[in-house]
């Protein structure tokens, strides 16, 4: 899922459904977007949640900010020329960040302390 | 919600809950966290989703990774001794970013570009 052993990218997209009578269109735009990121060669994984209350978090891994970069450019032009940002969020955010350090129980667990 | 500007420090949670049975214990050990989080002197914000297959991402914001290496020092004193992570989570990851960029519908959106 994401590029092994730390600094990588990622790319982190918070978002607040703002309507859902669109929800159908979004997702199906979503799934473009998705579809389209798995291409890029660059990509090493996307993972995301969106509760009942229609907030969001969508996270992509990249191996560096370059990379990323050119993701986020293509997404544009699928997305920008359909729908506003608007149109389907009350409030989203996207950060660039670097990780510099990760564990969890499918790696060593203390490279955190 | 954030430290603004960056560069400022994000901790990631992503988790895929092994089991339902332990749903009430794990959001009740969640809450605490938050709330014992949320009184910490260097939190800026918290946020998060899980969605209906149990997947889950939670992002909290501090100003510098000193501060949330304090938090995550802190948070194992609530969950550790009462619950192995093993038990709540099929897979979990933690990682600690750097975010150097951000826009958004409430920002300019162009710094990124």
């Amino acid at each position: 899922m994401t590029p092994a052993p730390p600094p990588y990218t990622t790319v982190t997209f918070t978002s607040q459904h703002s309507e859902t009578e669109n929800a159908d269109e979004y997702e199906q735009t979503a799934q473009q977007m998705v579809e389209m990121v798995q291409q890029q060669p660059e990509f090493s994984g996307v993972e995301g949640a969106r509760g009942a209350d229609g907030f969001g978090v969508t996270v992509s891994y990249w191996e560096t900010q370059q990379h990323a970069h050119a993701w986020k450019m293509a997404t544009e032009h699928i997305a920008a020329p359909r729908r506003g940002a608007q149109d389907w969020y009350a409030d989203y955010t996207v950060r660039v960040a670097t990780v510099e350090r990760q564990c969890g129980n499918h790696r060593r667990p203390d490279d955190l302390d």
